[in-house]
């Protein structure tokens, strides 16, 4: 179930690929919730092998983020891959992907750089070379694994796009499958970083899908100046909370739009005592 | 024989997978001669199928570099291709590769880039961001072709060095093979752009050979300073000759050399008339 080295995950994979079986991948980085079972599921409901990465990638993280604290949990991980009816999880240690004394920075490593228009804005303008980091490992695990479909979550919307661009101009032989976010019974997006809030912060977290749920009802109202959809929020917010960003973007192309319309994607980024939250929505 | 479209390789490579049958690749820009020949040799004595990409790759020229008048003999090459028993040709336009209105810059393009410490130096000094476009563009001919192989020539040293650490550091899961460089009978490496030269140039561009051959009998006996190596290339040059770099790196990664020894390859860049011409060689 469990491998933590790229040649036997190779090994399994080809001769899944000689049995004629399809593939799908789920990459994470563990400390798994219902978010990612969504994602899963989607996978053994479409694929017949799922292969699940877990791993917490370095090159993708900031000097001063949260490498060292983010939530490892992988017993618990494995226990509900196996539920779920996944076929192997690929757990491998930061030397395995990236070498012994390992050198991550672009000095040293080849990179996979998405454009500079869907890295100029957003989670990118806080969270400097995140995306190439992103892009770089998701290319070395479709590589490792050579999936027919691989599954991310809506949730992390940027990231969404911009590896589906990517697919697009590497001409990656794979088909990106995207899930809708999964919420707990109060609104509130899953994501692993929901462990760091206190239970305070737990309250003032909602914030963020309510800003939503209210821009998409002042949209069907008939309001579409986005200047006017954005002070829509403000009443949401105190000061428990750091508006990062709340934009309107084209879903597709991540273009800015000053008139919401059909294909806007309404995104969110809040520090809620600290903790770096996102959501998003369509708009539509 | 001639394919066009990207879809249409994907089918044949499709099949032949099926089938069980080792596919290599041969990457070129065209202008076809006995240098990319040997690759194609190899690569048939190889593999079951051989695909060569015949593709001038816009995204790997600078703006003052010779793009518009690369030479360009398709017909010729198909002959050639047809005689050397490769199986298919693919042979893409410009949108093909990326897309209608294709807008080649990182603003709006994914690109592969090889490590700077890889890229500060020799060829990419005088050719800024020239590497970038080539990995980028061998990285979407792999995805297209997924080869088992894929054959590069020695004559480009730098570009097989950098697309081998592209591919370690991707993970990407074909094996590179390269070939030792094919002279004529003057011992002048060929190379497309040798059709450039006048009929002096020819003779002038003999000098690049002549300096490293010379610098491997210095070797042989006993000057390792690499200093004292370079100084034994002035003789050989005069005002015809515009020397871009000579020198001595690690075969492997490219770290220069103070001191030659059995690892140390020797790279030259002269222009010669204003055509640019490279050579290399191991220094034993």
């Amino acid at each position: 179930m469990l491998e933590k080295k790229i040649i036997e995950v190779r090994k399994r994979v080809s001769q899944w690929k000689k049995d004629g079986l399809s593939i799908g991948l789920v990459p994470t980085m563990g400390a798994l919730h219902e978010g990612h079972l969504s994602l899963i599921k989607k996978s053994v409901e479409t694929c017949d092998k799922t292969i699940v990465s877990i791993f917490v990638n370095p090159i993708q993280f900031g000097p001063s983020e949260d490498l060292e604290k983010y939530p490892k949990t992988i017993d618990a991980d494995l226990e509900l891959c196996k539920n779920a009816g996944v076929d192997l999880v690929f757990s491998p240690s930061p030397s395995e992907m990236y070498g012994e004394g390992h050198i991550l920075s672009n000095d040293f490593l080849t990179y996979v750089v998405p454009p500079y228009f869907y890295t100029d804005k957003l989670c990118a303008k806080s969270r400097i070379g995140h995306f190439d980091g992103v892009c770089t490992v998701v290319m070395k695990l479709f590589n490792i694994v050579q999936p027919d479909y691989a599954v991310f979550g809506q949730k992390d919307a940027q990231q969404l796009i911009v590896i589906k661009k990517m697919v697009k101009d590497l001409d990656i032989p794979i088909e990106i499958i995207s899930c809708p976010i999964v919420r707990d019974k109060n609104g509130l997006a899953l994501s692993s970083r929901n462990q760091y809030l206190s239970e305070d912060g737990k309250k003032y977290s909602l914030a963020l899908n309510k800003i939503l749920v209210n821009i998409k009802a002042c949209y069907k109202k008939g309001i579409t100046d986005t200047k006017s959809l954005v002070e829509t929020a403000l009443v949401f917010l105190n000061n428990h909370h750091e508006l990062e960003y709340l934009e309107f973007v084209d879903k597709n192309t991540l273009e800015n739009k000053t008139v919401a319309d059909g294909d806007t994607l309404v995104l969110i980024a809040v520090r809620v005592d600290n903790v770096r939250l996102i959501d998003n929505c369509f708009i539509i």
